[in-house]
């Protein structure tokens, strides 16, 4: 006979990267963005009124629905809005992955979808990324229950054109393709127009990076009607009110300012650009990066090493202990302040191992 | 060959009450709390900054554990947080309910239990409550996967005694008892101090009902620090960060305000004691209720029709077209002015159909 132990899942959780108290600490080790949310977040938040919080939320957290509508010239019925990309994702790989045929990702990519999968019993490949950490567009021509692809992808921060992910798209006609867009507004570009051409493409994004709202967890998921459809079903049968009231009075005001939203973009592109500069002068290899984040290698500095030699000078950056990218270090692009810092004690870390 | 439609899942969500945007109806039909949240919970919002929504939340939801902690004298490792006690049960019924022999509910309970062991796919049988609507210790005793009860019941609002509950935990030594207690405040008796006698008892609990932060969507599983770390682990599987900065700022001031919490209960309670009285002077039926709502029937008045009555005159009560209660409603207690108004025009339609 089973003890109650035994009925106890077991499984191999996602470690999130650290979350320290600690102010003083420059944390560049979760993707997070350097700047506020836009002003009017801030003012939705001294408008609030807490007597609404009694009551239950929209379901569907139509006013987040709303406002993305507007913003990318959708249908509402397109659009789907979650507790961040995350419960989305997961959403999404529970809605539309019910076959025997595994589902394809790559080996190297955003290390939650092969936690997802085993969650929920999904048959699933990892398939090689080439020997530059590149998607090859032929690896997901053969059958499969669905394809998952981030773009720009995670960690290496490479972005695929366009062209490559829509030729995925169509030699998967009977597969749903997701494509988590979760860094596309730093140097991306959408496939969100796509969804016109293939009712079976699901495009993900996020407020977590490019809006400055990790902390608010909204995430989205702009598709086919069916899709959607599948999702709301899904949804529902997990629970019925996910987004707090507080996170759709507050959220769209993230969605309506598209001065700030340009404006701390092109902020963080311009100190990821100056930050890949300094660090190929000091021998690193950059990946050319797409994301709020670079992923860069040094030949005579052990990633691991380097990365421990930060934490001592509470710089937080992000480590993987994973075969192929087990020298590699993942840097979230903070202020320019903040990257000065990790430039001066990582030139210090370079120099004492006589490296440059 | 499968098409992408043929892999999206099939499933019939559970279906939650109306929420209609109308402020002049008369909402009794989703058991939200008719006062505001504590005081202090304004206060809070009143002094809330957004910039640290830039920052992912903490992964635990760490302040409400705490603060849960020192509520019910337990450990923080006893405790698990989540969006609403649905995302907890749903967590609940993914981390502890792993084996081939079914999960065993009521028949007549709360109507999420065998929406998420479809979506989960548990194997789950539904044991049929007494003719009183009374749960029978005897049914739960046999070989089980896991056992789930709500108590007080919903939507039957029947209280039973922690003896009761505990002979059932006794008998099932070798699965996971989940206790739902979401309506336990209204005059039940928590079984949580059982906890350190059982270690396979979880109790579950919420932000939504007694502690007026439906809108907040924040639940709590308070058991042995096994399931708990089971609970985690399958929670980390799917979203590290499920609990918003501002959920977590906003309802520690609802734990910690136990004037306020003892006050409006004892408004509720007070309330649909006088309800109940007045709707049995009418002919009613009225099960004897420890919880916010009254679940009701009258020999003369077919319960469809009511409803079908009262939402015209913008009252919305809750009707269930299931076996078994299909002439049942069940009635929210909401303030003394609401129900005096729900208790004119029930009466004005019963003495139309010269029932009473």
């Amino acid at each position: 006979m089973a003890t109650w132990q035994d009925k106890l899942r077991k499984i191999a959780p996602y470690v999130p990267g650290e979350q320290p108290d600690d102010p003083t600490i420059i944390k560049l080790n979760t993707n997070e963005n350097p700047y506020p949310p836009a002003p009017g977040v801030q003012k939705a938040v001294e408008d609030y009124k807490a007597d609404p919080l009694r009551l239950y939320p929209n379901t569907q957290a139509l006013p987040i629905v709303k406002a993305l509508a507007e913003f990318y010239g959708r249908k509402e019925e397109e659009i789907f809005v979650g507790v961040g990309s995350d419960d989305v994702l997961a959403t999404a790989f529970m809605s539309m992955f019910n076959s025997d045929e595994p589902v394809l990702f790559p080996d190297i990519t955003y290390s939650f979808y092969d936690v997802w999968a085993e969650l929920f019993r999904v048959p699933y490949k990892q398939i090689p990324l080439g020997e530059d950490f590149r998607i090859r567009k032929e690896d997901y021509y053969g059958p499969n229950g669905g394809v998952v692809l981030a773009n720009p992808n995670a960690p290496t921060s490479l972005l695929e054109p366009v062209s490559v992910i829509e030729d995925i798209i169509q030699h998967n006609p009977d597969s749903v393709v997701i494509v988590d867009e979760a860094y596309v507004d730093f140097g991306g570009e959408s496939v969100i127009p796509l969804i016109d051409k293939y009712p079976n493409l699901l495009v993900v994004q996020t407020f977590s990076k490019a809006r400055s709202m990790a902390g608010m967890r909204v995430g989205y998921a702009i598709g086919n009607p069916k899709l959607i459809q599948a999702m709301n079903d899904v949804k529902y049968s997990y629970n019925s009110y996910t987004m707090n009231h507080p996170s759709m009075a507050f959220a769209v005001e993230a969605v309506k300012d598209k001065a700030y939203f340009e404006q701390t973009k092109a902020a963080i592109i311009a100190t990821r650009e100056e930050t890949a500069r300094r660090l190929t002068a000091l021998g690193f290899t950059v990946l050319p990066s797409a994301a709020n984040f670079l992923f860069v290698s040094h030949p005579g500095v052990p990633a691991e090493e380097l990365f421990a030699a930060l934490r001592e000078k509470h710089i937080f950056v992000r480590y993987f202990k994973k075969p192929r990218i087990e020298n590699f270090l993942r840097i979230t692009i903070g202020t320019p302040e903040e990257m000065e810092r990790f430039l001066e004690e990582t030139e210090i870390y370079v120099r004492k191992k006589n490296a440059v």
